[in-house]
């Protein structure tokens, strides 16, 4: 018997979307006015989904407080209340799309739960934007 | 890598659920009060999914601005602020519940959006009652 | 010691807007595509406050469910899957704006609760879009 | 065509996480305040996702009003203002962790509706923790 | 210039509401469903609003972070995972009505935050039923 | 008859709190995280409130489509993907905290709306945080 367990959670952070290596006005057609160079910010939510099997006595997949903690200390303590860009070396050389926030964050989150369980993570952008990632 | 990029949009209409051939007391009984044959409406959600490989250069899967144009043209434009039954030729021979209002925006949605992604269209007809469909 | 006590409901409404008197292009003009002549609709969400003493034995303003019966009964089972424009005769000379809709909600309910409780009326024609009316 | 059809519902319960074969210590350690022996509770919501094929005469996988029906006989009148533990017999012997519940909920939901339809259900503990289950 | 400044919170906990003085027939005729003697329980959320003068250099009302800790220390660390009958010494003599809960937090609070500012203070029982207290 | 008529919107920027003529320990101390140099963003939401007499005829209280313009020139046109601290010369003097930025909103509103109406501005740095602002 499979369970997914969620959790949600959040951090607040500025980023601009821009390829060094464009020019202004190609970033700004690309990306619009997400390419404002003084940067603008998101209350980003995220969503862990964690696969596995139910434990018979615990009757937990994995204990959300562990969850929660793995999320804070991976994640938010890392993202909350930052610079994307200038911040986190990672986005240096890698446009933080919310895709690759999301790849970000799984592969962050990835080494720190149990291989024998599946991992997936949501990002929200905004409520009308977001995105999906699971390593496939 | 793949990733899922959802955009979430919306538009209001009145509709009536009913099949023509029915009696007006065989509708009754299977739609209720929604087969009102004076139409009652809602406020519909929809959520769009795109899957597709994220671009190394501008790290997304699908331009957002993109997606909201989409989805603006194709069906905002045609149903937000109409009658489904009387406003939308699709739905003279076709009752319009979730589900098949959910399969004419996802085939409306499919022949504008490059055939190596995939699709899913998630309606909420209420924030209670909501549908999904992916083509298979 | 005066407690606001509150309870939310919901019911899903055809209407149009547009004044009799005036010229299609007028009522265009005005209402844009809300006066669609075909109609739409909404999912109507409506909050009803009532403020009084607190029962020193019961601990309760009015009996929530007594409220949620109330409202119900008057306004849930008269709108609930209408065409406000055509089954309701008040309607048929009103145009039905979310602010007289409301007006309208507020006398229904106002001649169900006692007098010495306040009452306000909140309805939501959209997340985006709502209004409020307290009898003042 | 399968399409999948969700409704949402909710239950109002009391519940305690513990083991009776585990000394009050380590149900602390292993369940922290959750263990709490005087109890504590939740407004669950549960969403139950339905898919299979859409009538072509009646364009509905299953009735809404049928789905709610169930969900209310089946789960609502069972565990809607309930003391999860010591109301209903299965956690008894069953830890009532959000994995568990949304299981009982699932066989509960599974035995009424149809074998040619997948039955997905998800529970909402908090906003912020949910779990989700399949059969699989 | 005054600004209201508000924090959402939250907190879970068991309930029942009875009047010891009544017999079980008694308390089920008023309360309902409520009554259950083995409790039942709620998410509860709060909404805490400070009113008064924004400061002229810091900006601001009262430091978020000072309320937010307040919060914590005055009602989640009390309220949550607790039995609100059983746990909490002012609920034996007083039914934990929405509008009880809600006055006693408002008073906890009342006594930490500086008098030259106005507090009020919402409860959510659940989604659809809430109060609101503020002194008068 | 006055009604109050709200309009929801948002906008998506990145700030800092810091006062210049403190240090940069003393900033750490009075604003925490929220001083870090690089800036962090939020999603901020709006709901305006005006409140007046409902139009006989139009049974409007003031036009949505009208308010909607208006708030989308006066305040997303300026505030949307902008770094509040650098790309508004307002706050380049005054700390943008919730509070200061939801009197900038209401002082740009009030001048476009007639004075025969009452205005109030609610601003949502995050769900859990957020100030109001009526002028008084």
């Amino acid at each position: 018997m499979n369970v997914t367990v969620s959790r949600k959670a959040h951090f607040n952070a500025a980023h601009r979307l821009f390829v060094k290596e464009w020019s202004d006005e190609k970033n700004l057609n690309v990306f619009g006015v997400c390419s404002n160079s003084n940067y603008h910010g998101h209350n980003y939510e995220i969503i862990v989904d964690v696969t596995g099997k139910v434990d018979p006595v615990t009757g937990m997949v994995i204990d959300l407080k562990t969850l929660k903690d793995i999320i804070k200390n991976e994640i938010e303590d890392l993202m909350d209340h930052k610079n994307l860009n200038l911040d986190i070396d990672y986005f240096k050389k890698v446009v933080p799309t919310a895709e690759n926030i999301c790849i970000f964050i799984w592969n962050k989150l990835r080494i720190k739960i149990n291989y024998n369980k599946k991992l997936e993570v949501t990002l929200y952008e905004t409520p009308r934007n977001f995105v999906k990632y699971n390593g496939n």
